[in-house]
Parts: C-alpha cells; structure tokens; sequence
C-alpha cells in the first residue's frame, strides 16, 4: 500500500519482550503490504547507563568520545531488532545513522541533520528488505558519528520519512499520543485527535516530552504527517499535521508544564548601553539555551537582569557571569531553581483578546503566585514556584475545557 | 623515538580502574616520546553478554546482524579509553575499525584483512594524537561493519603496525607472555624469551589461546616483531620474531593442548574412488576446519574415515553427513567428544629424528593411550582422553626440558 516510516523509542524496546513486540508490530506492518523502515532508540536505560559510565572515567567527557560512546545504544538495539525480525521470518537489515546517509554538522551531542543521502535506503527497499535504522546519530563531514541531542530519534524519523517521501510517519512511544496536559498531573486530560505542527512545537519546546521540538520543526518544513501512538496497543493516537482552522478544538489546545527551570538573576547592573549585550553575549558563547527575559528598573539607574534557563546550563552561566559581574561593576548573580513554568499554546489564540487575563485570574484563584511571564502568538507562560505547578496546570485544565467529559 | 602499536584484551579493560591503568601505560609510552596507536578489544565479557541478548532474540542470529551487535563493544571500549587519557592531559581520539580503514572480504564472523588504508591514522598521528582503534572489526565493500573472529583484536593490531610501518607491536594481556606449556596445568612451565613465527603459529593453532594465529601469520608475512606482555606489571614478556637458528631454546619450544576437540567417524565406507571426495566436499561446504584425517582399512573393502574439528563444528559435521552416508551406502557417523588435542612443537624438530618416539615413549610412561597422531615439519599431535590430558602435557614438559630449573 505504501511506504511507512515507524519510530520506537527506548521504553518500547527496553527487554527481550519488548523487541520481539516491536518486531512482531512491524511485521504486521509489512504484511499488510506496506514497505516498512523503522528507526531505534536504545533499549530501555542504556544511554544513561553509558553517560554514567562516561562520568567515571572523565568528569567532562570530551564531546566527540561521547557521542562515539552513547551511538553503541541504537546499534544494539538496531541489530537485535533486525534479527528478531528475521527470525519471524521476513527480510530485514540493519543499518547506522552514517550508513542510512544521515549527514550532520559538526556540533557534536547536539548536531543538526544537514542532509539525508538515501540511496542506500533506496536500495534496500527495493530489495524488499525492512529496514531498521538507528536513531538518534549521524555522520560529519570528517565521517565521525555525531548525535542529535535527547529526543533526537524522533528527528532521524521525520528527517528519512522527508527523504525517501513516506506515506506516514509514525512514532511509537510508552503514552497514547498527545495530551491537553500531562495525564500525570491531570488525571483527566484530554488526548488530542489532531494537533497542528506550530502548536506541537510549542508544546514540545515548553516541556511537553512526547517528541523532540526539532523533530516537530522538520514535519513541519516538509509536511510530513506525525502519527504519534503507543506500541503497547492498536488506538489510535494524535496526528500532527498541517493547521487548518476548521480543526481547532478550542482557544486553546494544550498545557505544557516543566520543571527544568532555574531563574538566574544579575542584580544591580549599571543602566548604561550595551551592558544587556554584554551579560548575553558572554551566554551565548556557551550555546545554552534562554527562555525568558526580564529587565526591571530599579532606583539610581540600577537594573536586575533575570532570564530562565534548564538547571543544568544556570550553572554555567552562572560560573561564565561571575566575571562579568566585577568587569561592568554589577552586585551579584543569584540561581533560584525550585521553580516551574507553565505554558498554555492554542492557534486560537491569534483571535482572542482576552485569554491572558482568564489564564491570570484563573491562577489567582488556585493561589497560584507568577513570577515571570512571556508570550508569543500562540502561547503564553508563566513561572511559578514548583510545588504550585500542579495546581496551576490543573486550574487551567479547568479554565479552558481541557478535560475528557466522562 | 619510534611508532608503537599496543593492543589490550578485555580482560586488561575490564572496570574502570583497569582502563585507567591501560591509559596511564599508553600515556607513559607517549610522555618517553613515542607515538602510540592502540587496539583495544570489548570490556570483560561484553562480547559474551551481546551474544547471550542475540541468541535469546534469535536461535541463529544472522551473522551480518551479529557483527554489527558484536563491534559495538570494541566502540564502548575505545571511546571510554579514548576519554581516560584525554583527562590524563594527553590529545587522543579513538576510531572505529571502519574509521582505521581496516578493510575486509565479505565472510561476516570471519572476515580477513584485505588491506589497511592507513590515511586517517596517518593524518591523526601527524595531529599528535594518541590513537584508540576498535579491534576486531572492519569493513566489508558494502560499507557494512565485519569481525574478524575471536581474537581478531590481536590481527587488527599486528596489520596496523605493519601498515604504519610501526617500530613495536606490542600485545598486552593478563598473562606474562608465552609459556612453554600451560602453567594453569604444568605450574613451573618455562616462559619462552622468544618463539619464531612458525612456532608460535603452530602453538597457536594447536590451542595456545595467547595469540590469534592469524595474527602470527600476519606478523610473519610483514616482519612485524610482536612482544606479548601482561598489562599488570612492567615484566619483559615474549618477543615473537623471525627464527635464528641460534636462538632455539632447546629442540621442543613449547606444548599446546586443547580441550575443543571431537572426533566424527564415518563407519563402514565403501573403498571407492572419490568417497573421500564426496565426504570431505560435504564438510568443506561448512566452512569446517578439519584438524586431523586418518582411513582405517577395514575387512571386505570397507573402511572407516575419522576426523577431528571443534566440538561445535561437530554437530554441523554430522547433520550434513548423516545424508551423505546413506547416499554412498557407509553405516553410521558417529561423534567422540571426550577428548584432548596435546601438540609439542618445536623448529629444531626438523633436525632430531626420534622426537615423536620420545614422546610416545613418554606418553606411554604415563599411562596415556593415543587414539589419533598428526605431524607436520615441527609438530607432532596425538588424540588422547581428556582427563589424561594434564598427565600428558606433565609428562612430556618433563621429558623435552620445559620446566623452570628453580
């Protein structure tokens, strides 16, 4: 019938069971008359064993090394599954990232894909061979393996479904696709039937887990469709694909929520030109990502400067500002990190005035403090202490009908 | 002062303080000013885990499927290693099999070297790199990833000294070099300073596990001097060179015994042209490595044909004869796998002509019976049972001098 590209992360292929479900599902898939290739993540907790194992021979392990080191994972994974296959019976092969043609930059741990080269995807299609890819990696242009961050296997995915011009993409994870907010916290969230690329993206930078944000960006690039569904049943799952009005299901689509949040502040900079510029550049230098900014002024031209960033890169940039600070004659940097940020995204948002001050009131009305706040055209987010952060999603679950009516 | 290759087995990689200390024996090589490539097998048992999670996946995993499970074991190896030594303050970067342009035939699980494009590892040593390679593991005209077979890491290492044109190649283990014969089973077995090519080939192939004897043919065809030494201590080991005929130890170097032994015996054959023929064309279409032949002649033209393989190999043997004996009319394989192989090898065997009385004598003294006996120019093999195999290498230490006079 066609031409399906799946993906199965890591909790989908964790035991011997697991792998010969997967192997039995994409059996099932070929059966049914399709040409199947399928990428890998590494089985079950194998990356974060190898970055453990990494910490204890070197306490900064040299980018390049590691991304030589975390690769092994999908190649396991990778030939295990081909042989289950096999075993049941059909053609299969296996093959790495550098030999499915996935050509990145240089940035290794997180490399973005520059090209797909798929002639030999091509050629072991027509072969009729299935072919299980691993996820997650790629090649530079001095031929060493590089990776594409965590989540990248989705990425790898949508990247070869654009490539070889695929049917369908599907990936497979442990939930049943995508949901209004976390089912975790809100027991009755909705699970979404259709979602659109630019509010997945949303969802995914803002802490939704369910697939890797650039991932989301390449569908959206190529128009590739994302089925995304779980490999422990048959339901159907959320289909990202092009926006189309009609579908909207409210103002509002989904709650992110994320708790790797740290607010890193430079109090007392000298209200002088050029000094934002300063403090950012020194940031930028380290790539960590900022979410948020905010400036207040304060008496005797004095400014705090705060932004948000993950946990782990407030550190750094904390260690990187401490020069700054002296150098531009500023007080202190200060990291506060029990903190959350809330986010909700919805395309209606565009043409809708007022659903700032609902979100605000309703998180007043669950005693609900904000700290900082940023908006888009699709989405606004807010920063709350952590232990708050469930009431919030839940109260806004609330506010803009996000939940299953049952 | 000079080019030297090291490779280091698993066992010397084992945990974290083991590779440790291999990168602190590879960074001293560097810091006395030499240049440094080094092989490194799987850690420990790796290789064994990764076949054990195949065979519970697959009951005859794929071979192309296995090498690629199998080579990323050598990965995690280098990339750990390669990150050990980069924090000890040296430069180093580690490189695949494929990487190290270590280029093979197709024979998946066996492949040979067909040659070594040495320009990476060139170009990394003019960078002053420190070099880890993957050992075991190369690259078919596929782009698809082969092994070399157990031990293989020991070929890779004496083919990249010889494509480098190193000065050394020395390979590291958790033994102190070669001894005269098995010191687990003859405890004042002598350490051998030196052993030619030939003898150690033979001594190699007859069932001292030390070195890989593709590796001694390699190391013989290119010159290339290999010093076997413990990665444990700083002890000189044995250095494996070109024969002097003044440096034989004596006229026996060393014994080699080896418990992977069953013998196949097809019984009742016709005495026919081209029954042998038949027979052995059927096994070599295994792939099977023959060790010994004997024909019995029989009563009423029949006779009985015996020979010994591994004992896996054995099983294979017989299923594929079982047709064959019905086929040309003999009665019945059978396979005998309690048995030992106990070889004396030594060059100055060429010269001595009562060598394999003495042994038989000596046998005989000790109460061994032999079922089967193979010579060649310097060897001589007997078929014993197993359990008169540690009496038979004793007793014929004892009698050719291979014991440490202390």
């Amino acid at each position: 019938m066609g031409l399906i590209v799946q993906k199965y992360g890591g909790s989908s292929l964790a035991d011997k069971e697991r792998i010969l479900n997967v192997a039995r599902r994409i059996v099932e898939t070929k059966r049914d008359g399709n040409k199947v290739i399928a990428i890998v993540s590494a089985m079950g907790k194998t990356t974060d064993k190898l970055i453990q194992m990494a910490r204890e021979i070197s306490e900064v392990p040299p980018k390049r090394e590691m991304d030589r080191l975390l690769s092994t994972g999908e190649q396991i994974s990778m030939s295990l599954l081909a042989m289950a296959i096999q075993a049941m019976g059909e053609k299969a092969i296996s093959l790495s990232g550098p030999q499915a043609g996935i050509m990145t930059d240089a940035y290794h741990s997180k490399a973005r894909i520059k090209n797909v080269a798929a002639d030999r995807l091509k050629k072991e299609l027509e072969e009729d061979n299935i072919i299980i890819v691993a996820g997650f990696q790629g090649e530079n242009a001095d031929y060493d393996i590089t990776t594409l961050g965590r989540g990248g296997s989705d990425t790898s995915a949508v990247a070869i479904a654009a490539a070889v011009d695929a049917d369908l993409c599907e990936i497979f994870t442990d939930v049943d696709g995508v949901y209004s907010c976390d089912p975790r916290i809100v027991p009755k969230a909705k699970k979404l039937k259709v979602v659109s690329y630019d509010e997945m993206l949303e969802l995914a930078i803002l802490g939704a887990k369910v697939l890797q944000h650039r991932s989301v960006e390449l569908a959206k690039t190529h128009k590739v469709a994302v089925h995304v569904r779980s490999s422990f049943n048959h339901n159907l799952g959320t289909v990202v694909k092009e926006d189309t009005s009609m579908e909207h299901n409210g103002i509002i689509t989904g709650i992110a929520h994320d708790f790797n949040v740290a607010k890193v502040v430079v109090f007392g900079v000298p209200d002088k030109p050029g000094i934002a510029a300063r403090i950012f550049g020194e940031i930028s230098k380290l790539d960590i990502n900022i979410q948020m900014i905010v400036q207040s002024a304060q008496t005797e031209n004095m400014n705090d400067i705060a932004f948000t960033c993950s946990i782990e890169e407030a550190k750094e940039a904390q260690d990187a500002l401490e020069k700054v600070v002296k150098e531009i004659g500023a007080r202190s940097v200060v990291i506060t990190d029990n903190l959350a940020k809330v986010s909700i995204v919805g395309a209606g948002m565009m043409t809708h005035t007022n659903i700032a001050s609902r979100m605000f009131s309703a998180l007043a009305g669950a005693g609900v403090n904000i700290d900082m706040i940023s908006t888009s055209e699709i989405t606004i987010s807010v920063i709350v202490e952590s232990d708050k952060c469930q009431d919030a999603v839940q109260a806004l679950a609330k506010e803009f009908d996000l939940l299953e009516n049952k």
